[in-house]
């Protein structure tokens, strides 16, 4: 389509959302996207920019021309104008802040200096608001005369003089009751409002926990600042998940489908590269006990086993853990029990697959010490998979630490030098 | 707290919101639950009913008197019914059912004709729906006289008379337009309505993909029969991310905090049964080069890591193609060209860490035939990590399988295999 060129191309796109038009230009080859923007930049809108997704965007806005940005870049909420320039350097951020108008430029500078990741930048300045004394009437007639409304709003936030949110009325009560109703009486019980800085992933939290839709956001003094609504926070959410699969499979958290090579392995080479010293200190372990080996090779073939269920089991906590701790469902107050249940799974399942391989073993090679052998060190192991896979996520959770990033290595290094250790040492101990 | 018993419970749990109820009444052991029922029960309402998890639903909703599951049921929207009902028996169903309303009673049992997990299910059948001929002042004067209309709604959706969806208005437009303004000027160009039949998980992807807040459903002769609104997409999304995490670590994917051992190890058992027999296989192959490894211990010692590595490698490429799948960011457009990134990126890294590993084995071992072959094994196997990272999902999702379901086990199995054939092969071939 783009090899060829002219209004084709427009006639394609036209019908489609922006959305879907930022997913095609993401899936172009860098060289192929850099033509097609060529071609198509005249039709580039607010709607597609704000979808193009972080890792291309910057080279993105680069290809464009800057009147279209600037254009684009108007029509937005000023949420979606903080989205695009945070991640940009400061002459970049610079020329497209120049491009809003006075009161959007300032929003998103105040919205620029919370944190990252905080609700201050995830939140949008339009807030449609109403004094608390005011009927329904007067807030209709209100909403008909302003012609600055958000795109989308579902609540309209009472504040009292100093500014500080009191309540909400959805549109719904708004519109079915009669005009001489005070707002007052029409306030939402699942009222709550988000402090600027709190972080982005309690932000999803709330909104998933408390199904909420919008949720007024507030500064120190409580008085009120922007407006986040759900769509915000279940791209939040979406992006959090992505984040906890990937650092769970040891890929940066920043992977995505329109990574170069380059981009890739440097994402993966330090995963590989901690893997690589774990599986040396593990290699330490089964060099300490050579002469068993040498004198008994049963040992070789049977010892990945002891270790790779381990692993399996460990993940297998570990995840658990994770997800609970993300999902806030473990907490203080049910830890110990989780502890427990997941020590006493361990052991069954060690015992269980103990006595499996004890047969296999017995079967294969015809010792009954090396079966007693193994079997005691899968007990072994799939204990402490078990607690390590529990206790090391949890650490690095009180540390501060995502427990989603180190945790696989760490508790992968424990079963492995655990599961040789165990089955090698019993084995020298008891069959040499 | 429920040790000791009395209102004291009440006071406690009475500010709380119903989810937050409803988690704490997940987190208790099952004892403590039974009593914490019997004691709260007459407080509890459809709010904390419809929040608590599948996997205690159950056992909850026998715990609790009739008539309280009967008073709670009455007031929730008919998808919230649709939710608790659709996993109980049938004569429980009825039961609950039965409390119903005529009406709302059709609207739920229509519902559960729709199959599992399709948007049929997820919607609620309450929909404030407008002639098309309308205008604003007409609608604002019927929602006002309406008395049935549902707790949350963001859209009257127009219908021609033929009850199909021709449309919707924000109730943001309808408020802010003048009484005069036909509905038909103010309907908003992101409409798009869903069909019955839709998967949940298509459908919490539309929601995401283009921002919807509220999405009609309709039946195969295109005629309106709810709405689906974003907050039930949002859970949806929630539960398919945790699914797709807990599969891939080898975790049945309903897993739950609050399960027991017994359900706990039952869930587990399977996936580590499946490794052992993965792991009998790769020690398989070991044994088939027993000898070689009798007269070369080093073997025993480093053949961990070639496996290990080219399953961490694995993983990765594995988890970013079924991220991919699942994100509808892998299409058939692009799946090319992540094949050739990652083998690219496959030998890359083999290259790289195979160099790494074959000085550590000089130095270790002082045999540069030895790091010859580590070095080529690494290779080898990290590219049919990569290699096999992506065709076993692609494969998998082509056979209409969840990727995410047996991708881990048979990936591993690869490179566990490979690893070891290359690496004992090799060296038996030019060392011995």
């Amino acid at each position: 389509i783009d090899a060829g060129d002219g209004p084709a191309l427009n006639g394609l796109l036209d019908p489609l959302h922006g959305a879907d038009v930022a997913d095609l230009i993401e899936q172009l080859t860098p060289q192929r996207r850099g033509r097609l923007l060529r071609l198509y930049s005249g039709e580039i809108d607010a709607e597609i920019l704000s979808e193009i997704d972080e890792s291309i965007r910057e080279e993105v806005i680069e290809a464009l021309p800057r009147e279209v940005v600037a254009e684009a870049v108007r029509e937005m909420d000023t949420d979606d104008v903080v989205d695009l320039v945070e991640d940009l350097d400061a002459p970049e951020r610079e020329e497209i802040l120049s491009a809003l108008d006075a009161e959007d430029r300032v929003a998103v500078e105040q919205s620029l200096t919370w944190p990252e990741y905080s609700a201050g930048r995830l939140m949008q300045s339009e807030v449609v608001t109403a004094p608390e004394h005011w009927t329904v009437g007067e807030t209709i007639d209100f909403l008909r005369r302003e012609e600055w409304l958000p795109d989308q709003f579902y609540h309209v936030v009472l504040i009292d003089p100093r500014r500080r949110p009191i309540g909400y009325v959805t549109l719904g009560r708004l519109l079915s009751s009669p005009r001489a109703t005070p707002l007052r009486d029409l306030t939402e019980d699942s009222f709550r409002s988000i402090r600027a800085t709190a972080e982005e992933a309690d932000v999803a939290y709330l909104f998933n926990q408390y199904h909420l839709i919008s949720a007024p956001v507030v500064d120190e003094a409580d008085r009120l600042v922007g407006v986040i609504t759900i769509d915000d926070a279940m791209s939040v959410l979406d992006e959090e998940h992505e984040e906890d699969i990937l650092l769970l499979a040891g890929v940066g958290d920043e992977s995505s489908i329109s990574d170069t090579v380059v981009e890739t392995a440097r994402q993966r080479v330090p995963w590989l590269g901690a893997n690589v010293l774990t599986a040396l200190l593990a290699a330490g372990v089964i060099a300490f006990f050579e002469d068993s080996i040498a004198s008994l090779v049963a040992l070789a073939v049977l010892m990945p086993i002891v270790a790779s269920l381990g692993g399996n089991a460990a993940t297998q906590t570990l995840t658990v853990v994770v997800r609970g701790l993300a999902t806030k469902s473990l907490t203080p107050s049910n830890v110990w029990r989780i502890v427990r249940r997941e020590t006493i799974v361990g052991l069954m399942n060690g015992a269980m697959f103990g006595a499996v391989m004890a047969v296999v073993a017995y079967v294969w090679f015809r010792d009954a010490e090396l079966s007693g052998v193994i079997a005691a060190a899968m007990i072994i192991n799939l204990t402490v998979a078990a607690v390590g896979g529990i206790l090391v996520p949890l650490a690095l959770d009180r540390m501060g630490q995502d427990p989603a990033l180190a945790s696989p290595t760490f508790v992968t290094m424990l079963t492995d030098v655990i599961g040789f250790m165990a089955f090698l040492g019993l084995a020298t101990w008891i069959l040499l």
